[in-house]
């Protein structure tokens, strides 16, 4: 064991642990929740000390060695390599500090150590005045958090893309199968299984453009601002330089903010964000739910679709087999529905120069991409490329339907074409035979009551160009 | 026009107004909405201010003609006689303030003129140092809030015990209509229309008795507790004396709270019945769902149900019909869910001595006392008593329905009957001819295939007893 | 009175009524709420109906005295002349058709009378057969409501941009008054109360952005697409024409939707209007509350900013002010927040070929439309445009905290700052003084110890350039 | 690797596996998020497995030697040994199903090898036709979750009376320490800082009764029913022991719901707890808000209060301090009323005979209470036991301030206080000094202005004894 101060007393470290006593606090003031730091979030708090250190040098603020000491521990952790010294807990107070000093912490030890030095002794590289040199964690956390995001949104929205190749490819599949459509769940006028399909493709790509759009909020960094976005104690090289340097290291071109001091204290783009994993869930709970009831029976439900069968569906009834991953995505939307009011509340409740409550934002946002990624995933692959029409219901639903005399009523009017409805209903007599005994109606119109006649062939090669 | 002076200056108010210069202010200040001072609201009030009348004179520190004439302006607003004169908006700034201003100056007027004064001239009574004499708006308005809410729910909760002994009745009404059950959209076994009503009536009754006991919590007061709790300004013989009037004049027995510290800061009360409002729109929104998908067709859907028709359904399309007032019931419990969302935002963000976001709070608890009460009323008259029920399609499901294989599982085991179900689905011969062909199975065993042998049946007597 | 007859049976209406048996059934449904339709709500119905009655003309299907008549009868509507007899409840069931059928039965019966009818007689104008020709209340309500919206949007986006005004002006105006921020509560660097409004004003801008691009999807209509996004019983003609002739009247370029179907069904439109109004609402809300926090006092609080007094705060201590405006501003955003749950909920259970719940978003989008603009409004005139700043407080704050010697971090480091500090709090010596005793600091470092070098001033113009 | 098979097909296992088939299905269907089932429901699982083995073996339908396999393999669960073999994902399709199969596998396997046996070879002990015999998912999945929301609410029960304590500890301890008391956050009538803590423990001590009344609805299982409360496939031997042999493996009294098809249903209790969750954490919310506020600072804030410092607060101002406990209090409070709205969207969800999204409401649940009892341990511990006063800064306040003048109003009126509180605060003269120079104003009234004298003192003891 070994003894770290802070300005609150000291604390035993185990020799062998890169964290330090600010970790070690955090850890045992927070510990409300299994999880710790989620490894994105390392990641770019990772790549932001190595652009800080990298940029500080080119300052004559770091000595050469210092800066290469640090940028290999960095690269380590970009690696994957660390980890497990990354103790702070997710839900933390202080506006995310402990995650901030848990990174100076392990990349200041692992930097002593290449460069000789005892794990602890910071007086060779010193977790504030060295890692955390031109920072503050009003800068780092929510800039951090933003690479985080940056890259499970992208992976997110590249598992939505595929996600929409598969909408698409089902609705030219089942193009042709005409069936019942319903409004209010009465029956209504005749579609098809293809515009189904269309139609969540379509509201997919939307939402797909939505959050493509949320994104870009993302790029915008408030790091130069150290504390409350006064630039205190970051030089005007580094203020300059910072951004474009984690730009590079990240690979995509990023934004300092105009205003240091609105980006450090709102937290829109966050919310913004988490509004476009909600529009997100609602379309998937709608579009899954759409599933589970046309797909209900097997005797005496919608029963238009089958939906691939995934497990035995009751531990009693044999033979029952249920929309298990169209309830999955319920679950998981009504989940990224309930994060967003979190995230909501945490937004409102920032006060004066800082939000405080960013950590529980950025966990609740890590989460629902991570959820999303990979609800998507088993809702394409076990659900949506399997479903099967059945065929033989769809076409008795769209051919026997009385409502089909709606395509009358421009010839016969609302008002007579609703007592054929109403006789065709009662009498149980096909629409298409009483139409047939309508005086003074020309048999063009009769065959109006084609089904196939009524139903809008939508292209969806489109929308994948947006 | 009149001229009314206060700390911040002076304002023309007409003369005929009995409100006054706050109450002016406030209209201009916080007129957002159409809304003002809800009725029930202005009854609390004014039902408070004629018993601190009462009580002041008690003790000595009202004279004879003043309390009579503040008592007698008590009634007339008790009566529903100067509702025009609150102007002041439902919502505000100020925890109230103006609503209880309000009130003041209306009753000091209307007391100046049976006094034979001229309205305005607060010698003669004063809307502070008179009407609200040993009170606060911190205990004023919560309290008054109570008595309004108190009300209300007293009548919603009688509109819910006629809709229960509906929901009972059609339950008696349709018991022994055998149809298919179903878990997650899929046939299970059978159950019975009524008891899809007894069940929806247990969980009604649950909801009853949870909203008697959140209005247990409205009947504690906060009065004489005046600013923040502390009881200055009110004598003790007031302070001890006042709830027992307010109960009086109420005609219920109400508390004084045991910490009026806490009483005039703490929310929790008004949490507690938006979650007993939530609980029952989370019950009535299942059901208005569940009967719309029981009454989906008429031709390809569940079609179990027939629900009266109150609407012609489609400006396009003759003949349909559709369930219109589920469908109402469904959007009012989203509702009603939604402002309990902003009542925890409200309550949430109190601060020290009182909660200054009382009024939205307070405003959408009336409003959602309404709003189910009508709709409940609605609900039942016009869709819950008419409903009928498909005999011959409930008919077919219960006896047709392959799962009800699983009454064999016991003697052939779960894989057996699992093959038996899939064989009877796939090659569509019924259930029960499959099982009657089985080796070494008894006939008291098929016979367990007969759904009516299935099925519990609940009796309703009960639910009303609680 | 005169007797209608609809499929359902007849109702008797008042001869003198412009509305007809659907309407009367609707209120007679569905009156939970006091509300009915909104003018504005109105105003898109008769705009829509008049461009159809047009298109309609042009196409050969309607004669020129009908068209003319129509036209003439949504002409009137649209100067708000017969709102009195849209009849039908805001909340309603049935996905809007009986506000589409209260406009078809009141155009129908003014077309009737300026044809010289009696009212009622609706062989000579009929409400489905020529007044909702070519339509469906599929594709009417929800553009109607789009209509309704892009016009209340606009209103608000005005609103904001003069709130916005007010907020650089006041920026402007107080960018000198150098004085404490904070972080978490708790004293931080310095910075000016200019740049306080200046950062709420970059975050309104962003917040009007949003606004204006989710405005953007309103201007998608599934006009033509009647039932479901069929397009069954509108001419090809129609179908072409009816959005450019809507566009025309409404004045502004609007687009029909590519998929008909998809558009028809989903909401997503809506649910990002109710996000930019949810975003909008957080940061007003927070705004609000530093607004309150920073004007606490007028003794013992933060006590920085003088808010314009606006009433009299209470009915109990006399010459207490309260933050009346901004606690209304708290409130109104917890609606709005509390609208967009609603909202959610309604578009997440949209079923199949439409969401039969769009009646309740588009009351609450409506709702928080008005709200908002009026909030900013009294926002801006009693409170924004008379803030003053108490800069005797503000400058002995800026001066005398300790937390000023981080500036000294990058010259004596984070460990040897701290303790000092310590010194300067535990015994109450200025830093400045403490720092002068400092061996080997240069004069020039010790300088840095002023708060005003320690300020970045932002600029305000490019903020209304975007 | 073994090879077991069900109704879909075939899957190859690991030898050494407990799980089977069905498990290794729900892991790859449903793996979108880390967690399997919590230990808790394990708990639970096993516990009614032990109980039904018992009752079924009374009953005749297990045999000796299975049903002692089956209990010894339960008790080994009971003590957690078995608990990775639960892979079943913690998020689910299939309403628990999985979740059950996986408890009927693993215990099955277990008894199966403590037969003598080889894994897999379901001839010896079925998982459907012993470890689930006379069960259904639908009725062992609530119930199971019943028994684990029990324990864990419990536990936050007994926590929450310990935090109760410290309140009230804190409070006694603090009882004469006389400060300001504020109503929308300006400065109002004097109060104690035991008051503060007063009315914090009696808003605690309704949520701790308020918790204790939801658990009551947790202890009605509907055990007995299976399949949507048939009770199909129960003996009625089984149907009337259940219920008293889990309430005795429990130790706990339990009820068998009156209405099995009720109790199969409808989620009520689980919203119950939610909403006794959420009004905990509105509590605790605003009680961190309010330690938050009440120790801002150090040097220019309401400083009142001095939390226990547990960290350093910035990575770049030393010295600075942050008051993290609260904050992280607030943060779990936004989670919790998050999961709220989640429980809301999936019991609002349900459909017919059973809600399909239990899953999701019950690990929000099990995850809100382990979350609210962590928190409040390190609130109570980490902060609120080490909360001093400022007893200083507390005097100087409540003697100081103006609005003291209010005790004077019941003798010169409202009018007149209120421009001596003006010329008090305009001119800086202390207000007893103003009264004394009243003319007419007897000593004793000036007396009044000693804030000791306004201020009721709260006993504490009757909190715990509810």
């Amino acid at each position: 064991m070994r003894t770290e101060t802070d300005a609150l007393g000291t604390k035993e470290i185990p020799q062998s642990a890169y964290y330090g006593i600010h970790s070690l606090r955090a850890k045992e003031n927070f510990s409300v929740a299994a999880e710790t730091i989620d490894s994105e979030l390392i990641h770019g708090l990772a790549l932001i000390k190595k652009a800080a250190a990298i940029v500080n040098h080119e300052d004559g603020s770091l000595s050469k060695e210092k800066a290469a000491a640090i940028t290999r521990a960095c690269d380590e952790i970009l690696e994957g390599k660390l980890n497990q010294e990354f103790i702070a807990p997710a839900i933390q107070g202080s506006a995310g500090t402990s995650m901030n000093m848990n990174a100076n912490e392990v990349i200041a030890n692992r930097a002593i150590e290449l460069l000789g030095g005892t794990k602890g002794d910071y007086t060779l590289v010193h977790p504030n005045d060295d890692i955390n040199r031109c920072q503050s964690t009003n800068d780092v956390f929510p800039s951090a958090s933003k690479l985080a995001l940056l890259r499970l949104s992208k992976r997110l929205a590249l598992e939505i893309d595929q996600f929409l190749d598969s909408l698409i490819q089902k609705a030219d599949e089942l193009q042709d199968v005409v069936k019942l459509g319903r409004t209010q769940l009465q029956d209504a006028l005749p579609t098809t299984v293809g515009n189904t399909f269309q139609a969540f493709a379509s509201a997919i790509a939307r939402n797909l453009n939505e959050l493509k759009s949320s994104r870009d909020a993302l790029k915008t960094l408030n790091l130069g601002g150290t504390a409350i976005g006064t630039t205190v104690n970051a030089s005007e090289y580094y203020v300059g330089r910072i951004v474009p340097e984690v730009s590079k290291q990240f690979g995509q071109p990023l934004r300092q903010a105009d205003n240091l001091i609105d980006a450090t204290q709102h937290v829109d783009a966050f919310v913004q964000l988490s509004h476009a994993y909600k529009l997100l869930a609602v379309t998937l709970s709608k579009m899954a739910s759409d599933l589970r009831l046309l797909s209900s029976g097997p005797q005496f439900g919608f029963n238009e679709l089958f939906l691939p069968k995934k497990q035995a569906g009751s531990s009693i009834m044999p033979g029952k087999v249920n929309p298990v991953i169209p309830e999955l995505v319920n679950q998981v939307a009504f989940q990224v529905i309930g994060f967003d009011t979190t995230n909501t509340l945490a937004a409102e409740a920032g006060q004066l120069e800082l939000n405080a409550f960013e950590p529980i934002i950025v966990r609740n946002l890590i989460s629902a991409s991570k959820l999303l990624q990979k609800t998507l995933r088993t809702f394409r692959i076990n659900c949506i490329n399997g479903i099967q029409a059945n065929r033989a219901q769809c076409a008795k639903e769209a051919n026997q339907c009385a409502i089909l005399a709606t395509a009358l009523t421009p010839y016969i009017g609302y008002s007579k074409t609703c007592k054929l409805v109403k006789q065709s209903l009662e009498m149980d007599i096909p629409i298409q035979t009483l139409a047939a005994q309508l005086p003074d109606v020309p048999e063009s119109v009769i065959k109006l009551l084609d089904p196939k006649t009524m139903i809008p062939f939508y292209k969806t090669q489109e929308l994948k160009a947006n």
